[in-house]
This record gives C-alpha cells, structure tokens and sequence, in this order.
C-alpha cells in the first residue's frame, strides 16, 4: 500500500504484547516477561510535581527546545555523572525518545544515506532510518563476542554515504555494556555517533560510557522512561552538537510544538530527587536479573554473557526451537508467558529470545515455573513420540 | 547542511514568540497577540482525573493507538456533534495533533507525491509534506473570496500523483469556516481529504462542518489543545478509514510509542465534561473577536472577511507595508505588541498579518491601543517628512 510502511518491519513486542492483552480479557492468566517496560511507580516527587504544576497553571506550550529549567538539569546530570560540559542549549526535549530518533534522523539523511545499526538491535532503529528514506546497514554482533560490537566491523561498512552510526550501550535486547575502548575508537571514526544512553543508570556489572566522554560529534537519545519508570509520561530528549541546533528547532517547531509541560516539570523533579528510590528500582532489578539468569541456566537455555545492564537477558533457545516467533508465540498460548522472539531484534537474534525482568520477583518465579513445565512436556512429548516411532 | 531542513520554511511565528519573550526577560512588557495558544486553564475536570491518574498509578505506556475509553470518547463526541459513526478502531491518539499530521504524511506520500495544500494555511503543513519527502502544491485563496478554497481551483491540480487534499476549518489564520457545498465537492474529487478540524467547537457564526459528513475516504486530524485549552498537555487524534488502521499502527508503534497515559485521562474527563466552562470559553472569546474587529477596523486596516472561527483575525495591512514580516517585527520592537507576519501563512499571507484574540480583553484592549499609537507615529512621520520635502 505504501512503499515506507511495506518495507518497515512489524515491531513484533508489540504483537506479543497485544495476543497477550487479548487472552487476559479471556480470562487466561498472563505473565508478561515480553515488554520492556518497568513495572515500579513514578518516584513520589515526580507525582507532586505533577500536581504542583496543574496548581501554577503550567499547562501551556513550553519552549520548543524544552522547559530551560530541565535543560539546565539534564545538563547537571551529564556533568556528574559524566564529567561533560553540555549546554543547555544543545538539549531538546521531546515526547518521549522515540520523536528525538525520527527527528535525528531527517536530519542527517536523505535518500541516498546510509545509517550503520547493529543486529540484532532494538527493533524500531531500522523503521525510524526508512522514516527518513535512508538505508540501514548492518553490522552482525556475535554471542561469542558477548554481542560487542567490533570497531572494524563498522569501520568496513563506512562509504561515502554513512550519515551515521547507531550505538547502544546498556544494550536492548542483550543487556550488554559497551566498552570505554570501542567507544573511544568509534568516535574517532569521523562519522557521527548516535549514542541511545536510554538505559543507563540501570547497569549493575562494569559502568556504562557516554559518547559525549569522546567526541562532541554525536547525539545522545536519553529519557526517563526507563531509569525513573516514567513511561506513561512520554519524556525524553536529545543532545545534539551545537551546529546542528538551529535545523532540529525548526524540525521540532514544524513536527512536533514541544513536549508536554506538566512532564517536563516531573522530569526536573526526578532528576533533582534525592530519595532513596532509584537505589531501590537498581537493587531489585539487580536482584531479578541474578534470579533470572540461575533459573534459565537451570533450565538448560544457553546464555552467552551475562546481562550487565538494562532489564533484559538475551537467551539462547536454539536448542528448542530454530524459529524464536513460532516459540514466542508457543509460549504464550501454551505455558501463558509472555516473551519476545529474538527476530524481533534482527537476523541476528534468531534462535534467541529476550526475557524482560521489568515485573516482579514472584511473577518472575510463576513465569520460570510455568516455563519450565512446559519445556518438560515439550521433551515428554519428544520422547513419547519417539518412543511411537 | 541538510536537503529537507534547507527546503522548509521557518514557523516564523516561533521566531516572533521567542523575540518577544526575549525582550521581556529585558523587562519590556509585551502583549502577546502573536500566538495561537488559549490564555484560560484547562478545566477542573482535567487537573482532577490527573490527579487521579496518578494515584491509580497510571503512569504506564497505553494502547499504542491510545487508551480505549479514551477512543471510545473521541467516538462518542463525532457522533453526538455530526452524527457520523466512527469506530474507536479508527482512531490513533498522538501526542498532540502535530506528530498525526507527520504520520499521515508518511502514510500517504512517496517521495513521487504531491499533496494539495491552500495559500496561505497554517506553516508547518507545507514542511510535513516535505518531511515526507514529498511536494506541496499550493491552491491560492483570495481575500475577495473571503478566502474560500474553491473546488474547481483544486481539481486543476490533480495529477496522477496527488496523494490527499489539506483542508482546515475553521481555518487558520483566517478563521474561515469551509462551506458545506464546498466540502461535500471535494469529498468527491477522489482524493484523500486530510481536515484538520482542531478548531472545531470554536465557530462563532455559521456551523463548522467535518468532512466525515461526506466521504469516509478523509484523515481527520484534532486534538484538545484549542477547544479544551490543553496546550500543554500534548494531546491530538487522527482519525482514518479502517483499510489504512494496521499500518497506521505500525508507523505509531515504532515512531512514537503512544501518547501520555495521564493526558490521554485527562481528555476522557475533557470530552465528558458539563460544566460550563466551555460556554464560558466560547463566550469570551466571542467578546474578543467582536471587539478586535471593530479597534482594527477602526484604525483603518481593511478585513476582507470576518473571522467565523478558531481566535484569529486575518488583516491587510497593505496600507501600512508590503513586507509583513518587517511590519510584525517593527511593531514589536516599537509598539511592544506581538503579532505573526502574513507571509508565515504563504506567499498568500504577504501583505496581511495575524492577531490572535487568545489573550484577555484588557490585553487585547492595551494592545489595541498601543497599535494605534504606532500607526499614528507612522503617519505623523510621514506628515512630518512631506513638511520637510
């Protein structure tokens, strides 16, 4: 019908996501281990600010760029955490990050560019460069290589037409840390970096890098959904070298107004919160993962590097299944667990499948058990069927 | 630096918005009458079922084509206002109407498309058409005509590669509500209708039509920013024929996620409102107009056409420049009275300049004055001038 939505792929989460939405009204029992999407509440201050900000009247357009207050935060954030020196000024505040993606990418492509992605890698990177009428070069990560991304890999996909170089680190779908020294080579490869730091402050073995520790030619997507369980809220924001400034205002002016106020006032909120709950979100995700990755190992599924970061594990199932969709969806229609097939991610994930542990311990525990059980009737039907034989 | 940013236009009104704020925070006090944004709050209702929201802790991603009831809502309100019927199926729910218009675009256009759009209408709808890779073609609107699109003007510009007719009413800026016949004929060209019907609920005289009256091969697109002075909240619609639906709901899912939880709550509360908050909105702003029209009209500008609709006054200020960005730029600077350029409308707009009445009487009425001032310090000066010659 259209040739951009034909060639888009499906973001397959989401179909998971809505059988799964379909059988609970049916009245099955689901446990969703498919959406990255943290199941904790909004940090108190982020509700008061809310509030607080319907009191003042704060419900009208904000500056195109952002709310300056919480550029200004963002930018302290960069700076503590990161020792760099980011202005205000170079800071765009959108919708969520998904908008900041698009909107990077009708800048810096036209249509005979080319934008270098991982694969496998979340799923929507490849969509947002056809968005723009550009083409997605691939670059295969290896499970051997812990899904690391290799400097000369990248380096042999550069042309003349590379508009840029899509990294991120912690890693969706395989939760790996991206080390200082291939983010340190690939900023220097003269083409812009753009740098998905949306799961920091979720890493819990290493330390994760900001792109900005190594070049200033590159742009940092972040937000709030993620670290600050702010999902609903749709904030999240750009860091863009200052030259291009003025072309992403008029792109964000024209396509998008501004972000939400009353969000963008949470968001000063969360950054600014001094209470103990971001400690609590780490250590209890910290404490699903290790959970998780024993129960999984138990199971028998291959897992090739342990997630450092984010809220996934990216599991080998090639040992059940050589397509992850068909298992996928198995899964949950048979055991009533929700998970997303690799191929979600690319041709690279295929035979994989990613566990969210963005849920509770105890649904996580259900989620294992019923997995488990079905796993088992899988092998007592294989060896019924071959003792048939 | 980049191909489409280079092609599209500034939103000009931005420009004049972020002058004038600067000369405020100069401590020049400014009357704004250059933006198209309500001055009133947004009903109680929608503070309260935030609130609300927060405390039942849905602060969580939603549908990616919006909230069900919310949906259910936006159903209900075309029903009861145009007695079509539309399935909450057919509605996608944005973060404000803006990213709705971007979607669409990318729905329908190839990079071979043209999309016919009226001379002068709202900025940014030729720069979605370009973000889409696609062309504008533009059907000039006459003052003599009360600036009526007329049917014939349009069909001259279909070719083979039309993908959808823009129509807005009431329009901005000249808030000029389409004729009925007008919208029945074009519904009949065989060509997608894109209506942006955002200032609906804001017509003065006559009745504003939507265009599912007439075809149900038409994008709507709305929103609550206007008509419910939500602003900043970032909550719009698009509504679209149901053959169109799934991949609408791709490019939603990859591209934006979904819109805020709590906003999309928030216009539930917004469209099941009875208080007479609404009335009283209408009201007011009806005063404004009438008021408006007669300080211009007494200062001399002609006003081919009293605005119907929306909170715009459409002036030709031909007696005064025939170079509206000078003039909107040199009253603010001099009269300290913001107001938005014709040509930020199209080369149809040259000549002309904007005043929103979305500002309070008392403003409007200090505005007023102060223009006059200016006008008369213009006149003295040309006097004085012809003294001297």
């Amino acid at each position: 019908m259209n040739p951009l939505v034909d060639k888009m792929t499906s973001f397959i989460v989401m179909d998971v996501l809505e059988r799964a939405n379909e059988l609970q009204r049916q009245g099955v029992d689901i446990i969703h281990l498919e959406v990255g999407e943290p199941d904790f509440d909004v940090p108190e201050c982020v509700s008061e600010a809310v509030v607080d900000a319907y009191k003042n009247h704060q419900t009208h357009y904000t500056h195109s760029l952002g709310d300056p207050e919480l550029r200004q935060e963002i930018a302290n954030l960069y700076k503590r955490e990161y020792n760099v020196n980011v202005s205000p000024d170079q800071i765009l505040v959108t919708s969520g990050s998904s908008p900041a993606i698009l909107l990077t990418m009708l800048l810096l492509c036209h249509t005979q560019s080319e934008v270098i992605l991982s694969n496998p890698g979340y799923a929507c990177y490849k969509n947002f460069v056809l968005g723009a009428h550009a083409t997605p070069v691939f670059v295969p990560l290896n499970a051997e290589n812990g899904f690391q991304y290799k400097v000369e890999d990248i380096q042999n996909k550069i042309t003349p037409n590379t508009a840029a170089i899509f990294i991120n680190s912690p890693m969706n779908p395989t939760g790996t840390v991206l080390t200082a020294e291939f983010m340190q080579e690939v900023a220097q490869l003269g083409v812009p970096v753009i740098s998905d730091e949306i799961y920091h402050g979720l890493v819990y073995e290493g330390k994760a890098h900001s792109i900005l520790e190594y070049t200033d030619n590159a742009f940092v997507l972040n937000g709030f959904s993620k670290r600050f369980a702010m999902t609903g809220l749709r904030l999240g924001y750009l860091i863009a070298p200052k030259q291009y400034m003025p072309a992403l205002q008029k792109l964000a002016q024209n396509f998008l107004i501004c972000a939400s106020s009353t969000a963008q006032k949470a968001g000063i909120a969360a950054l600014r919160d001094t209470s103990d709950y971001g400690k609590i979100m780490f250590d209890t995700y910290n404490e699903r993962r290790l959970y998780l990755l024993k129960r999984l190992r138990n199971m028998g599924f291959t897992i090739p590097v342990d997630p450092q970061g984010a809220f996934y594990v990216f599991v080998d199932a090639s040992k059940y299944t050589n397509n992850s969709l068909q298992f996928a969806f198995d899964v949950l229609e048979k055991a009533h667990v929700g998970i997303t097939p690799g191929v979600d991610f690319g041709t690279g994930g295929e035979g994989f499948v990613r566990f969210s542990y963005a849920n509770s311990l105890e649904n996580i525990k259900e989620g294992m058990d019923r997995l488990e059980k079905y796993l088992q009737s899988l092998r007592d039907g294989e060896s019924t069927n071959r003792l048939i034989d």
